[in-house]
C-alpha cells in the first residue's frame, strides 16, 4: 500500500493506493497554517488517520508538489505555496513514518501516472502535459522519467513563444504558459471580446468552453487561438524530444473537443513532417479525482523500478 | 582502429581512428556520381585504399550523414545528397569489409565527437548544435545519445521560433533555421543593410563575421539579432531538457566573440531563473577538419557501451 500525497495551491488530497486505484482518501487545506513546520504536523496526523481507519500498512510514501525536487526530496521556493523556504518534506515524511518517501513535481507525477495507469500506457516515450493555473509537463524518455542534471527538466510552460509578448509569472515575457493556461485563456477571451476586464478565475475556463459548445464567436475564437499557441509549444518539444504520444489533462484538458479540435488540426500543420502521423495527441485517461494520488504513488513505482 | 566516414552535401571525408585521433584521412566527392551504386563503389574504393596505405585492420566502420537513421541504418531521402531514394549504407559497408557499421545523423554525430573527444567531455547531458549550411544538433540525456522512438529526435533547427515567418527549406515557416545557418545569417543581412540581393553563400557568414571585427555596424546588428534568435532556440531547449553544457560547433560558430559575445548576453536573459548560472556555452573542442571523422567514429564507440 503506497500513501500517496497531492501538494496543490490550495488543497491537498491524500490517499490509499494499491495497483493503480485510490482505495481511500482524505483531503485538507494546503493554505491556512501558520508555517511549514504546521502544515508538515497537520499532513502527518491526517494520514496517520487516513491510514488507521482502513487498517493497511504503508509500506512507501509519493508526493507530488509544486517544484517539487526529486534528487533533492525538496519542495524547493514554491511561488503558490504559503511558505518561503525549502521544505525537506521527503526527509520529514520518511522520519515520521519509517518508510520511503519519494517527493517530485507535481507535472512529473501526473506523468508518471498517465505512463502507469492512464492514457500513456504503452509508450517508451511519452510528454504529458497538465494545463491548469499554469502548464506543467513531464517527459518519459526512453522508459524513464526525464529529470534532468537539475532535477527540473520538462518546463515546456516556459518556452518562450511570443518574443516580448505577454508577461509571466516567471519574469520572463512570452512564455506559453502567458498563453496557455487558465489565466492566459482567460486573457485571450478578454482580448477577442475587448473587454477591459479579465474574468476571475474560480471557474477556470469552463464558462468559456460552455459558450465555445453554444457556438459562440468570441468563446470559438479564444479556443482557436489558445490551440494555435498550444500546438507550436508541443510541435517544438517533438522536435526537439520526440514521444510517441501527447496526453493533455488537467481543467483545461476537459473542455474537450473545442480545444481538441481545433488543437488537432494546428499541430497536424505545425509538426515537421518526418513525425507526421506519428505522435497521437490525447486526453487524460485517468479520473480528475484521481490523477495526483496515482501520480504522487507512481513516483514511488518508478524509483522501485530504477 | 575505427573507419570513420564523414559524409556531407558536396565532400566525404575518411579517416581511420584511434584513441579519439586521425591517424589517416582522405576525401572524395559526394556528388558527381550516376547513382548511390556508384557513390557506394567509389566509397568503398577509397576506404580500402586507405586501410591498405596504412596497414591498419579496420575493426568497426562509423558513418555520419544528413539523414542517417541510427535506428535502420539509411540514409533517409536526405533533401541535400544527389540520389532520391532510401540508402541501406550501414548494410552495404558491413558486408562490404565484414566488419560492424554504426551509421548515424551527421549533428547526432558531432554531438557524440564533442562528447567523447571534444569540448563535452564529462558530461552527462549535453547539447551539441552544429551551425552551418543547416542548423543541426545532438543531445546526450543522461549519459546517452537520445534518439527517440523514431530514430530522429533533436531537430532543434525545426523548432517554429517566429509564427509565419521565414520559409523554411522544411516546408514550413519561422523555422529556427531558416534564421540561424549561413542562408538565415545572409537574409538576416541583407535585410538589416537592405540590399535587393542576398550574397552567395560560398564564403559561408566569413565576410559578415570580417567587416564585424572592424566595427561595421550592418554586421554587428546582423550577429546581434542572429545571437537573439539562436539564445531563445537554446533556452527553449533548456527549459525541456536541461544540458550541463550546450557546444557550438560548425563554420558559423567559428566567427567567434562576434557571435558568442552578443549570444551570451541574449541567452543570460532568456534562460529561465532555475536554470541561471548552470549551463555552460562553449565552442567546439575539436578541429574543423577532424570533428566529423571523430564523430562518425564516436557512434561506433557509443554503440559498444550500450
Amino acid at each position: 500500500m503506497i500513501l500517496g500525497i497531492d501538494i496543490g495551491g490550495t488543497t491537498t488530497k491524500l490517499g490509499l493506493i494499491s495497483g493503480g486505484r485510490v482505495l481511500e482518501r482524505t483531503r485538507m487545506a494546503t493554505i491556512g497554517h501558520n508555517d511549514a513546520g504546521s502544515f508538515v504536523d497537520a499532513l502527518t496526523r491526517e494520514a496517520k488517520a487516513l491510514a488507521d481507519k482502513s487498517g493497511a500498512v504503508v509500506k512507501a510514501i509519493g508526493v507530488g508538489a509544486p517544484n517539487g525536487n526529486q534528487r533533492t526530496g525538496r519542495i524547493e521556493k514554491a511561488p503558490n505555496l504559503p511558505w518561503g523556504q525549502d521544505l525537506p518534506l521527503a526527509e520529514l515524511l520518511a522520519k515520521e513514518f519509517a518508510v520511503p518517501c519519494q517527493l517530485g513535481n507535481d507535472a512529473n507525477a501526473a506523468a508518471l501516472g498517465e505512463w502507469y495507469h492512464g492514457a500513456g500506457r504503452g509508450c517508451s516515450d511519452l510528454l504529458v502535459v497538465t494545463l491548469g493555473t499554469g502548464l506543467g509537463s513531464g517527459l518519459i524518455v526512453d522508459g524513464r522519467l526525464l529529470l534532468g542534471p537539475f532535477g527540473n527538466a520538462g518546463e515546456l510552460g516556459h518556452v518562450i513563444l511570443v518574443p516580448d509578448g505577454r508577461a509571466c509569472t516567471c519574469g520572463r515575457n512570452g512564455c506559453l504558459e502567458a498563453y496557455v493556461s487558465i489565466r492566459g485563456i482567460l486573457q485571450t477571451h478578454a482580448e477577442v471580446t475587448e473587454d477591459k476586464l479579465i474574468a476571475n478565475t474560480d471557474e477556470g475556463v469552463k464558462p468559456i468552453a460552455d459558450a465555445a459548445y453554444h457556438g459562440d464567436k468570441a468563446a470559438l475564437s479564444t479556443f482557436d487561438k489558445t490551440a494555435a499557441w498550444l500546438a507550436i509549444g508541443l510541435a517544438n518539444a517533438v522536435a526537439i524530444a520526440p514521444p510517441q504520444r501527447i496526453v493533455l489533462c488537467g481543467g483545461i484538458a476537459a473542455s474537450g473537443e473545442v480545444l481538441f479540435g481545433p488543437l488537432r488540426r494546428h499541430f497536424a500543420m505545425d509538426i515537421l513532417s518526418i513525425h507526421s502521423g506519428k505522435v497521437e495527441l490525447v486526453r487524460s485517461g485517468l479520473a480528475t479525482d484521481d490523477a495526483g494520488l496515482l501520480g504522487a504513488a507512481a513516483l514511488v513505482e518508478h524509483h522501485r523500478e530504477e
